[in-house]
C-alpha cells in the first residue's frame, strides 16, 4: 500500500508548473512531475488528478465556482446583476492572497505557451461564467441579461488576474477586479 | 492528373452533411465523404479542406469576416459602435437566402452532435467577433467597448441563426438578428 504523503497535492502542482515552465507542456510526462514532486508515483499523481492538464486546475474549478455562486446567492439589496457580480468578484479575489502571486504569474505563463492549455483555461472561463449565471438565475435575473452579466463579471476577473499576477504589480486582487469591473461598465455605456 | 469535377466542393460539403448526420461525425472518413460525392478521391477533397473538421466550416470563415469587417468599415453616420454592429449582422445575414435555411438546420444538428466541431463552432464565433473588434478598432472604437460590441454581435448572430434554421420558422434572417440585438441592448440597460 502507498504510504501517506504529505501535501502530495501542493507538491505535485508545484513540480508540474516548474517541469512545464523549464521543458514545455507537451515534452513533460505524469512519471517526470511525481518524480520532481519528491520522488512520488504515477498512482500518487492518478489519485489526485485525472491527467496531466487538470494538474494546473484542478484545484481552481469548482472551488471558484462555488465562491461566485455562494456570493451572487447572499449579495444584499439593492440587488442588481451588476451588484451581484461584483460581489463575486470580491469573493473569489478575496481567496487570493498576495503571497500567491508569483505562482500565478509562473501559471498564466505556462498557460500562454501551450495551446492546450490556453483551450482548458477557456473552458475553466466558461464553467466560471455558467457558475454566475446559473446563480443569477436563481436571484431571479433572467437570460440574457444574466448571462452578459456574468461574462462582464468574467472578462473583469481575468483583466484584474492578468494585472495582479504581473510581477511589478502592488494592488490588492479585489481592488484590480472592482476596477475592471467599472471600467467595463463604462465601456458599456458608450457603445450606443 | 485528375479531371475537373463540377461543383465539386459543394459536392462534397452536402455529402459530408449527409454521412455525418446518418453515421456520426467521428465514423466517417474523408474517403467515405469523396466516394459519396459521386465517386471523388480522397485526393479531390485534400485539394478543398485542409480535414475533415473543416468541410462544414472552410466556406464561412474568411468570407463572412470580411463581410462584417466591410461593412462596419462603412458603416454610416451617426456612428456608434453597436450601429455599426447592426450594420454587420445586416450584411451578414442578408447573404442567407432562405434556401439554405434547411442545409443550416442539418448542419447545426450535426454540429451539436460532435464535440470536436462544437469546438470548431466556437473558434469561428471567436473569429467573427475578432473580425469584428479589428474593423471597430478603425473606426477609432477603443477596447474594451470594441470587443464588447463584437461579442453582442456574435451573440444576436448565433441567437438568429438559430431560430432562422429552425424548420418551423418563417422571419427572414436579417429581421431575427435585428430583434435579437435590440433584445441584447435591452438586456443590457436592465444590468444595473
Amino acid at each position: 500500500m502507498a504510504r501517506w504523503e504529505p501535501n502530495a497535492r501542493e507538491r505535485l502542482v508545484i513540480a508540474a508548473l516548474d517541469l512545464f515552465a523549464e521543458q514545455g507542456y507537451d515534452a513533460t510526462t505524469v512519471s517526470q512531475i511525481a518524480e520532481r514532486a519528491g520522488g512520488l508515483t504515477k498512482t500518487t499523481f492518478f489519485r489526485y488528478f485525472p491527467d496531466k492538464r487538470e494538474v494546473l486546475f484542478a484545484a481552481g474549478q469548482e472551488i471558484h465556482g462555488q465562491i461566485v455562486a455562494d456570493a451572487i446567492a447572499t449579495a444584499p439589496e439593492p440587488f442588481t446583476p451588476l451588484s451581484a457580480v461584483a460581489a463575486a468578484l470580491d469573493a473569489l479575489t478575496s481567496t487570493f492572497g498576495d503571497d500567491r502571486r508569483e505562482f500565478c504569474a509562473r501559471l498564466l505563463a505556462v498557460i500562454a505557451a501551450s495551446s492546450e492549455l490556453r483551450e482548458r483555461s477557456v473552458a475553466k472561463h466558461a464553467a466560471l461564467a455558467e457558475a454566475m449565471t446559473g446563480a443569477l438565475h436563481k436571484r431571479g435575473v433572467p437570460d440574457p441579461a444574466a448571462s452578459l452579466a456574468a461574462d462582464l463579471g468574467v472578462r473583469a476577473w481575468d483583466h484584474a488576474f492578468a494585472q495582479w499576477a504581473d510581477p511589478g504589480g502592488t494592488e490588492a486582487f479585489p481592488d484590480l477586479a472592482r476596477r475592471a469591473l467599472g471600467e467595463l461598465r463604462a465601456a458599456i455605456a458608450s457603445l450606443d
